[in-house]
C-alpha cells in the first residue's frame, strides 16, 4: 500500500485540501431550491431580471424556437438570428458601433485582452482587476505591468516610460486593462482619467463593464457611458449578460474593425461553442425591458446607498458604492464565515468574499442592492447584519 | 489626418485584415434562421438533440423554475439543485466518481489543466489538441512538452527523461493531456497506451472527450469509457455538454477528491457566473434520452462510416472516422471555401477548416454524422459533395 501512495499523481491534492482546511478557506458548494425562502443579498441580479416572467419566458421561446443550443462555433452553425439581434441592439443600446457575444464574460474578457495584444505588446493592469483580465493577460504573452488600483498616474508613467506620446507613434502596441466598478468592494474605476492617458500615448483602453451596465450611466447604459467614452475610437468595452441582465453569457463592444478583428482572432470566439439560444434570448428580453424601464437601474443605486447608509452609521466599515455592490469587512476569514452563516440561519443570503477571492486577503461580507428590494427588505437585511455581526 | 493615424491605437489591425483578405483567409458570420432549409452536417449536434421536443421543453421549464440566469458564482448564488443532479447523473452515465459543470466545454479544460498543474509541473500535450487545452497549458505555467500527434511512444519519452518511474516518485508533478477524438480529422487518441504510460510513470492524464461523449463507448459513454478506462484513479475527463447533449456548458469528470479540489482552485470555475438553469435542464434531459435510446450512438458511428465511404469510394481523401467526425481534404484555403460555398448553393450545410483552425496548414470539409439523418439524407449529402467537389 506504501507503494501504491508513492504511484498517486494526486496525493498533492490531499496536502493542499488540508493546508485549506487548516485555514479556513475551504469552499463547498451548497445547491439552491428553486423557491428559497431567503431573502437574496448574495446574487449579481442586479436589476431582479433574472426571475422576471417576461425574461424567462423569451429563455423558454428561444430554447422551442431555435434549440437547446447554438449547435457550434459562431463561426460555423452557432450564429441565429438572434445572436446577431442582440448584437446588434446591445451595440445600439451602450453606444458602440459594433458587439460580438460570447458564452461567458471570462471568454469575452479573455477573448478582448488575449487578441488585442502579443508578445510585442505592453499590457497596463490594474492590480484589482477581475481574474478573467489577468487570464487574458497571461494569454497574451504581452509584457505585463501591473499597476496600483485605480490610480491613473502609476498608468501615465508606465506609458511615459515606454515612449508614447501623441502623434508619436513610438514605442510598442499598449493596452490599458481596467474593471469599471471593482467586484470586490463596489468602487468603480477613475475612467475619465485613464481614457485622456491613453489618448495623449495612443494605448488602447479595455474595460470591463461587469458590474457597471444595467446600473450605471443613463438609463443603465453602464460606466463607459457614464463617463462620455461610449463609442470612442480607443476605447473596446467587455460585458456580461449574467449579471443586470439576467442571463448567461458575455459580450465585447467596440469599433466595428476591433469586432472584425475578434471574429477572425479571438480563440475563445473561434473554438467555443455559440452560446445557447435561451440564454440570448433572455439578454435581449431584458435589455429591451431595461430600455422601457430605465429606473431599474437608479433603483439599484439608491438601494445600494440606502444599505451602505445604514450600516455605516450603526458602526460597520463599508466602502461607499460606486455601483450596486456594497462591501463590508469581516474580521476574519474564519468570523466572515460564521457572520454569513449567522445571517443565512437568520434567513438572509449575503456573499462572503475570502482569500484567495480577495487581493488584500481582507475577508468581506458582499451584499449586492438589487433594484426590485423593497424598503421593507432593506430594512429586514440591515436589521439582520447587524444583529449577527461580530462582536470583535 | 496623417497626424490622426499616428495616434489610432488600432491602425494595426487593419493591416492584420488585409493580409487575412490577401490569404483568403477571411471569416464571416452567417446568421441563420431557425427553420433553415439546409441539411446540416456542419454541426456538432451529433445525436440530434438540440432540438429534440424533450430537450427544448427541459430547457423551457428550466428557465420558468429556475429563472433565466444562474445569478452568480457557482460558490455564491449559481448552484441550484438542477445543476447537483446534471452533476451526479452525468458523473453515473460516464463511470466516475464526481463530476463539475462548466459554463463551457473551453472553460472546463482551461480549469482542469491549470488547476491540476503548475510552475513545477511538466504537461506533456498532443500537437493536435484543441485550443482550450493548449490555452490550458498557457494559463497553468507549467512547463510544457508538445509532442507528435497521437504517438504514445513519445509521451513515454518524455516521461522517462522526467524520471518518472513507478513507485519511484520522483520528477515533477506530470500531466499528459490529449482529446479523446481529434476535431480536425475525427481521429481517436490511443488512450490505453497512454493510460499504461501515465500509470507506469506516476503521471495523471487528462482526456478532453468533447467528441467522444455520446457518440463511443457503451450507450455513448465515451471514448474513455470504451477504454475501459473510466473511474480510473488518476484519469480526469472533460466533456462538452454542448455536442452530444445539444445544450451548452462542459464538465470535467474524475475522483471526488480531483473535484473538491477544482471546487477551491479552479479560476474558471470559481470566477465565472453558474452555467444558466435552461442549458442544464436541456443537457439532463438528454443525458436521460440517451440513457433510454443507447442505440442513437451507434447510429451516429454508422452514418460516418457510410459517409466515409461513400465518399472514398468515389475518390475523395478522407480520413477513416473513429467517432462522428468525418474530415475530407481540400487542395487549398480557397477551394475549399468555393467547395463548401457551391454545397451550400446545393442546399448542404458542412463545416469549412482553413488555417489557423487546422494546426498542418492543409484545409477540409468536415462532416459531422448526425444520428437523425435518414439514409436518403446520406445519399442526398454525398450527391451534393461529389458534384461541387474541386476538380484539382
Amino acid at each position: 500500500m506504501a507503494e501504491d501512495r508513492q504511484d498517486d499523481p494526486f496525493e498533492w491534492i490531499d496536502a493542499q485540501r488540508e493546508r485549506r482546511a487548516r485555514a479556513g478557506l475551504v469552499r463547498r458548494l451548497n445547491p439552491r431550491p428553486a423557491d428559497s425562502p431567503l431573502l437574496d443579498l448574495a446574487s449579481n441580479d442586479y436589476l431582479g431580471l433574472a426571475r422576471h416572467p417576461e425574461v424567462t419566458a423569451a429563455a423558454a421561446e428561444a430554447a422551442r424556437r431555435w434549440g437547446a443550443g447554438s449547435t457550434g462555433s459562431r463561426l460555423v452553425t452557432g450564429t441565429t438570428e438572434l445572436h446577431a439581434a442582440l448584437e446588434e441592439e446591445l451595440a445600439e443600446f451602450c453606444g458602440f458601433e459594433a458587439a460580438l457575444v460570447f458564452s461567458s464574460g471570462y471568454a469575452a474578457n479573455l477573448a478582448a485582452v488575449s487578441a488585442l495584444s502579443d508578445r510585442d505588446a505592453l499590457v497596463v493592469s490594474d492590480a484589482g482587476n477581475h481574474a478573467s483580465l489577468i487570464d487574458g493577460c497571461r494569454l497574451s504573452r504581452a509584457e505585463v505591468e501591473v499597476v496600483p488600483h485605480a490610480d491613473p498616474a502609476a498608468v501615465r508613467k508606465v506609458l511615459d516610460a515606454e515612449g508614447h506620446e501623441a502623434g508619436g507613434g513610438r514605442g510598442r502596441r499598449a493596452l490599458v486593462v481596467t474593471d469599471s466598478v471593482f467586484s470586490v468592494d463596489g468602487d468603480a474605476a477613475p475612467l475619465p482619467a485613464l481614457a485622456a492617458a491613453c489618448r495623449s500615448h495612443s494605448a488602447a483602453l479595455v474595460v470591463d463593464d461587469a458590474h457597471g451596465l444595467g446600473v450605471l450611466g443613463e438609463g443603465g447604459r453602464g460606466a463607459v457611458h457614464a463617463a462620455g467614452l461610449a463609442g470612442a475610437p480607443q476605447v473596446v468595452v467587455t460585458a456580461t449578460l449574467s449579471k443586470s441582465l439576467g442571463s448567461q453569457g458575455g459580450a465585447v463592444l467596440g469599433p466595428a474593425r476591433v469586432i472584425e478583428h475578434l471574429v477572425n482572432a479571438a480563440r475563445t470566439f473561434i473554438f467555443d461553442t455559440g452560446l445557447n439560444p435561451a440564454a440570448a434570448g433572455a439578454a435581449l428580453a431584458s435589455l429591451r425591458l431595461l430600455a422601457r424601464e430605465p429606473q431599474r437601474a437608479a433603483r439599484a443605486r439608491t438601494v445600494a446607498t440606502a444599505l451602505h447608509g445604514r450600516l455605516t452609521a450603526a458602526g460597520l466599515s463599508a466602502v461607499r458604492p460606486d455601483a450596486a455592490v456594497v462591501s463590508v469587512r469581516a474580521p476574519s476569514p474564519e468570523q466572515a464565515v460564521q457572520w454569513a452563516a449567522d445571517c443565512r440561519a437568520a434567513g438572509l443570503l449575503v456573499g462572503c468574499f475570502r482569500p484567495p477571492s480577495v487581493p488584500d486577503g481582507i475577508s468581506r461580507l458582499r451584499l449586492t442592492a438589487r433594484a426590485d428590494l423593497t424598503d421593507e427588505q432593506i430594512e429586514q437585511a440591515v436589521g439582520v447584519i447587524l444583529e449577527t455581526a461580530p462582536t470583535a
